[in-house]
């Protein structure tokens, strides 16, 4: 079961070929996406996806997308979805064939894949990879795009591959001085005692639009959150850590580089929150 | 004029799309790519584009191409070419449709830019920018993909347009501590007296095809030829500097950072040695 839906609503054949040779997208990995959950037929966290995707679009030079016919667009697959109660609609704007100015931009629907749907309930083991630049390189070279979510993934995709070929599920970035960023695809939450904590943008990661879901839920319900530099240290003393995206949500980081971390209490309490 | 051929040797519609929604070239800029020069039919030094197209695919767990297909396909493009004397071939190798393990692969023909031409003729000013990483890290990253030519190249193009926005045509990258690099598509290649001197893959860069074609022909045209690490300072102070590409060519760096470059005397000859 696959939908997809064009900008302006209508649906196509995601059997059919959609994007031509020479799209920017395909020849450049010139683009930028978000992937979000919808469950029930409803967009999760819609409108800060739709927030990130014009902060990533802006780091590209690419037109701000119309928010509008986003959601549209969202709608629309979500109308035509047939398949489970969740969806993984993947938002993708390219810059659009070479030399035109038209971007390309489309929704693809498909199911929640089955390892996904694993890593939530029996958490992941991670490996510290070096992520090569220091942390605050994105600030003063902002050709490097870090933080934005750009097609541009082959990295992420390897740094993922690098870890399964290694007894792991999943890498944890580390900046070439030490600071954690994030994983491949999710950003990476800790507790100690009644705090939450997630490293900023700043060090050169992409803010997580499900980790500020996470963190707003947690603040009312009392937990202290703080974005604040973390050190490999902070991961490895925690009282639970883990990987928090759009359609893992929350999957507990069981061990880093084979080190088991701590059995953490925390889980089922986040769990519940993130269900708000 | 354009042409699309694909791997089994056939013809193809460029005006039609040709790529899956889903493919993963799209999604995540998973896959490689090589620029080849065509010349009245002949393209050049295309068994150095497929090395190099295997190295790539190798670093990103592709399986290995086909050389001979590779050649049947670009002898298709080639013999379908109705357009000007010269063609820029790009082959492209995407991981394929999510989940299939069957790679997209295909071949487009396309006329040379004009920009190219007249840089090839004007030179260029370039900025120089920082990569971001140390020189040496692909050495103990792979993951990172530091010399493997995907498709992910979101940040040179970014890089391009940065230099653009300042007063420049191209950018020379640079690492974290200080090492020349490459520009966003193109080697870099300095002269002092009759040695040609270019810094090495292991700095963090891809080795340039038409870079060793011209280091061959200069050798037996009795210059001494040197792969080893450079500075901003031997760029500044060379007898001539070029950014080298299959496409390009070679494009005289005029200035670096708005600081002009000597004129060089050893232009029209280096020309001449890659018509060898």
């Amino acid at each position: 079961m696959r939908v997809l839906a064009m900008l302006d609503g209508s649906l196509a054949d995601p059997d059919r070929p959609l994007l031509r040779a020479d799209d920017l997208g395909v020849q450049r990995g010139d683009g930028v996406f978000e992937t979000v959950l919808v469950v029930d037929g409803r967009p999760r966290k819609l409108d800060a996806h739709l927030e990130r995707l014009a902060r990533s679009a802006a780091l590209l030079d690419l037109p701000e997308p119309d928010r509008a016919a986003w959601r549209r667009c969202a709608a629309a697959a979500c109308a035509a979805w047939d398949g489970p109660p969740e969806m993984v609609l993947k938002l993708v704007l390219t810059r659009g064939v070479d030399g035109t100015g038209v971007p390309t931009a489309f929704a693809l629907g498909t199911p929640v894949p089955e390892l996904v749907l694993r890593q939530r309930r029996e958490g992941v083991r991670v490996l510290a990879l070096d992520r090569g630049y220091e942390a605050g390189t994105g600030e003063r070279a902002p050709w490097l795009l870090i933080g934005a979510k750009s097609l541009s993934y082959a990295t992420n995709m390897a740094a993922q591959r690098y870890a399964r070929a290694h007894d792991a599920d999943d890498v944890l970035f580390v900046s070439s001085d030490g600071w954690v960023l994030e994983a491949a695809t999710a950003s990476v939450v800790v507790a100690h005692g009644s705090v939450l904590r997630t490293p900023p943008a700043t060090a050169g990661l992409l803010p997580g639009t499900t980790q500020q879901q996470l963190f707003e839920a947690a603040e009312e319900a009392g937990w202290v959150t703080k974005v604040e530099p973390l050190r490999l240290d902070d991961v490895l003393s925690a009282d639970g850590a883990w990987l928090v995206s759009s359609v893992r949500q929350l999957a507990l980081i069981r061990s880093v580089d084979g080190r088991p971390l701590r059995a953490s209490t925390h889980d089922a309490t986040l769990r519940e929150l993130l269900r708000l």
